[in-house]
């Protein structure tokens, strides 16, 4: 039952919930895909946002989709990009208006875990944010096959685990939310090759979010059971980038995992 | 008791909200700005979604937003923009992933009614939309302060009457969403000398709303209550063009009038 952890959300809802009659719930938004996943990995943890929380999401090309480097501002549609970090700023901005969040892309295409690593300082660390959301693993896996790269999984596991290490010292109280790597198999650039390999870079991910106590946001769970609802290439472009539809999923699934 | 429309809605919902216990309600987004607008409009018409329905989004450079003109793919993050119309077509694309929508882009820059009709054949008729978003009005006042443009309201009323006439002419089924031109008073490039002048172009826009069948989208009503929780240049940019957290609430308002 994950959403009996949500009770103390309920009482912080504006005076409309209060006012609720049950005909009232067919207008609301229904995040069956995204609870289906989450319903899997319950009990999950949440973050919860407080007023004005600069929130940062660091990751690969599906993080920086779309932004521009040139634009640092918070909040900005330039420096947000298209991607599912502007579609979860876009969601928690209105959501949370009250709040007054500050929210940073530094995603940068192609990343892998030792690259954020090499401009942790300053794309991360001396931003100071209150809520970090990381995601990279994709390409950890993917440029050994596509690139010559020669890390292992247990390169990509010594690197988080350093990588957060490091960023809970900078920053004791950062809330830290991490995004599982996902693959849509069958779909150009993912195929039968990548597995089971690829899935210890997932099973990385969750480990290192339990070891630092970070909120875990089961991306794969969430696009297995989109694809219940539409074919693999309605979710994804190549197999490793989401589609409009798909970045809109892991949006919706980021802001599952925070409550105001 | 707007959402008493809403009961045939309801008993096309997928089993979740079956199962759904009371306290399931805390975890579902709450649209309370939004409802609160349209509640004040209430009864408002909702359009229903069917299966392959083709959506264009027409308008200025409030649809535009940063789409790429060269690309013309539905669902395509380049086409559509990173405005409203992506973040609407996103939620669109998750929440009725079982009806494979095809939703475009044609908003241009600058646009008044007049200009929307001189490339509607091309930009609309010939794309044989199932559903038709229209939002066009602001640039029909705004120019005649800025850029002596020499249309008044009447223009506004007549060319826009003309090409809904033409439009339903051409697309008897077509299903109209008409969005209200709105302001914010005190960003930047709306001041009071825009009142009561520009309240005419939004009254004219309901009316015209009315007399095609069209839904219609209460913008003003929905950016008026937002000021309730936070201030105005949290959701406008200058006044006319809606900051990342103005396009969320756009795209919520305009998803609140349709059902799947």
């Amino acid at each position: 039952m994950v959403y009996g952890q949500s009770t103390t959300t309920m009482s912080n809802r504006r005076n409309f919930i209060k006012n609720a009659a049950i005909g009232t719930m067919a207008s609301l938004s229904m995040p069956s895909i995204v609870s289906a996943a989450f319903a899997k990995s319950a009990p999950y943890k949440k973050v919860t946002l407080q007023q004005n929380d600069i929130v940062l999401f660091q990751g690969d090309s599906i993080t920086e989709w779309g932004r521009d480097k040139n634009k640092s501002a918070p909040n900005d549609f330039g420096a947000l990009g298209s991607g599912y970090v502007l579609l979860t700023a876009s969601g928690l901005l209105r959501e949370y208006a009250d709040k007054q969040l500050l929210i940073s892309n530094k995603g940068i295409s192609g990343n892998k875990v030792f690259q954020l690593a090499d401009r942790w300082d300053t794309d991360a660390l001396t931003m100071k944010p209150n809520v970090l959301s990381i995601m990279v693993g994709v390409n950890d896996y993917w440029h050994t096959v596509t690139s010559g790269y020669k890390g292992t999984i247990e390169t990509y596991r010594t690197d988080y685990h350093k990588l957060l290490d490091r960023t809970k010292q900078a920053l004791p109280n950062v809330k830290l939310i991490i995004g599982e790597p996902f693959a849509i198999k069958g779909v150009k650039a993912v195929d039968d090759s990548w597995y089971p390999a690829f899935d210890a870079y997932r099973e990385a991910a969750r480990k290192a979010a339990d070891d630092f106590g970070a909120a875990f946001i089961p991306y794969q769970a969430v696009m297995d059971e989109a694809m219940n609802h539409a074919a693999a290439d309605y979710w994804s472009i190549d197999g490793v980038h989401p589609s409009v539809a798909g970045a809109a999923l892991m949006a919706h699934a980021w802001q599952e995992t925070v409550k105001g």
